[in-house]
């Protein structure tokens, strides 16, 4: 989407960090109903599958890595791994720094699964020495798990020090890729990740519809009877698929013609390392631009990721948040409210079909916004 | 979809269970992405929520019905049903002819849930007398589920003598009309059903992505606690609807916007109402029509849903289901499989945007074919 192509009377651009502004082509790949049973459905399917894991692991990969597909939101995908990699005589840890670790820690509540925190703060990445200590402290983990992207705070967290830590330990990793995914290179073999978990409407730029995780065979196949759950059982879903080319019970099939446009879009583009150059110059000229008119970013800036900025409210009297998303959304940008604990912030996500103009196009809207609070 | 639109270049008819043919309208409804904080997006969720139960239970019936709304596949919509409804020292009675119920009694043994499976045979329904004679010998069942139209078969379930037995015995009453709602009139309120399940890729005529349940208040309120998955609670997913007007995670935005043009779709046709007679005049033409070709009907006519049909194969030498299959999809027209246990069927769907020519076109690919057969 172009800044153009907003406007007060219609469509909108998403700062958001998805369900994001996808392309016409995206949408329009929707226009089509498939049946579930047939072959030019379960064909698709089965090519889709091996594009993520290729773009995952590399295309030498395929043996050491498979997909899932898994109906709902992230976080139904995310339980699916959770409650389907962990054995009843299993334990997890979890290192978290943000709302989407928490809520990993809420499934395995919920599932009753054997579970640790390490928590460091929003503001701050995980450190590996503080895992590797943590493990050596809980010998009876089995299994640990990271959020790559906290976008509570859009915080990158350094997967590569913390997988190894993990896997020197000799344990199952797992990573919550969910809003990097398609948007900041990940090699999942180098890194020895064992579950890698995304979202259909995330950095592929597909629309919602259903999460997927790349894993590694042999884990994957550790999992069999353990699920927790019918609909959620990672490793039935994957026999299905494997066998069948179909998936177990309905699958969102628009959704599925949709990613597939959206995976195709992204090798135009230039395939992740293109895309992540895109959006890091997006966030780049999102906190510069910001920062110009007034506003602090809640992270320091190394560990910032390019996919979505916190900013604090700013100390002026008469800010209210919602006149600031009432006006900029008048003008063709909606903006995201926080999710941080003890800050008052709000959030501008950059993935999605956005390119630059859209970027200034804000900053204009919000410029206009901040001159009339000085009123 | 008309006749003339089908053919072997292109676009086919659905004649499936669902996902199914829908309108170009309700397809062009997800040529939008919205936000999930956004108003734009929670009030439409809000009013189709209040659609729901309107159709479900009548206008009036909004003081004792709600709705709540479940992102993936209808079986995680019966799962989050099964897991949130039945407490832990509760016990689901689960009434079963056909592979969905089966699939009830699946979910209760993942989930540790105490339960009791009553069958009758495929190509039979349910007794209510049956039912009332386990509930007297099970006195410790707290919860009775039934399935309305089992696609198993296409059989549809007296869900009234059933249900009016559960309800005399004081027992929760769960009923699965995942194929029904809204193209066979039920009435939740007189029928006393507490939590009605169906998706939005049935007989509403939208695109698949979600499930939901139109559940009794006071049924529901005593699910607080119970769920056994953090993504499939029930109560919680309510509540926050309830509260906030949003879904508690990721929602399909696109497949809710299509579902919203679908029941507006379905209010044009003129209602359930009408939208069953049309199903019962192609479902009558579907069974008449391949009878004529020589084809038997699985079930007696007076057990047969106007929703989908089962046909033996017909006991000719040299029949081949996948040369049927690829014959008539060569001319616009994809079948279904079967999935009944102990005979060899295909199955023929009529709901979604059919209309008679439709199934005329069918009928004369099939002839076709079968005159190949006799060569």
């Amino acid at each position: 989407m172009t800044g153009s192509e907003t406007g007060k009377h219609g469509e909108y651009a998403l700062l958001t960090p998805g369900p994001l502004t996808t392309t016409a082509t995206v949408k329009q790949a929707m226009l089509r109903d498939l049946s579930t049973w047939d072959s030019d459905y379960n064909d698709r399917v089965r090519h889709l599958r091996s594009k993520l894991v290729e773009l995952a692991a590399g295309k030498s990969s395929r043996s050491r890595y498979t997909s899932v597909l898994m109906q709902g939101s992230g976080t139904f995908a995310v339980e699916s791994v959770v409650g389907s990699a962990v054995p009843e005589n299993g334990k997890l840890l979890i290192v978290e720094n943000g709302a989407y670790g928490r809520r990993m820690a809420d499934i395995a509540r919920v599932l009753r699964i054997s579970h640790e925190v390490l928590s460091c703060g929003e503001d701050e990445i995980p450190d590996a020495e503080a895992v590797s200590r943590t493990l050596e402290t809980c010998p009876d983990v089995t299994h640990a798990a990271i959020i790559h992207c906290e976008t509570t705070t859009g915080i990158l967290n350094d997967i590569a020090s913390v997988g190894s830590v993990v896997k020197a330990h000799g344990k199952t990793l797992i990573v919550d890729a969910m809003s990097s995914f398609g948007g900041i290179p990940i090699n999942a073999g180098e890194l020895g990740v064992d579950f890698l978990i995304s979202s259909s409407n995330k950095c592929v730029q597909g629309v919602p519809g259903f999460g997927f995780v790349i894993a590694e065979r042999s884990a994957l196949e550790n999992c069999e009877g353990n699920a927790r759950s019918l609909s959620l059982d990672l490793y039935d879903q994957w026999r299905v698929l494997e066998n069948e080319w179909k998936w177990r019970f309905t699958s969102p099939t628009h959704a599925v013609l949709a990613f597939i446009q959206a995976l195709a879009e992204l090798d135009e583009e230039g395939g992740i390392p293109a895309r992540f150059a895109r959006y890091k110059a997006l966030q780049a000229r999102v906190a510069s631009g910001m920062e110009e008119l007034g506003f602090k970013t809640f992270l320091k800036r190394e560990l910032q990721s390019p996919i979505i900025t916190s900013f604090h409210y700013p100390k002026v009297g008469n800010f209210v948040f919602s006149d600031l998303y009432e006006h900029v959304k008048s003008d063709g940008y909606v903006l995201y409210p926080g999710k941080i604990s003890n800050a008052d912030t709000f959030r501008i996500g950059n993935i999605g079909d956005i390119d630059m103009s859209v970027i200034e196009g804000l900053l204009a809207s919000v410029r206009a916004f901040v001159r009339g609070l000085s009123d």
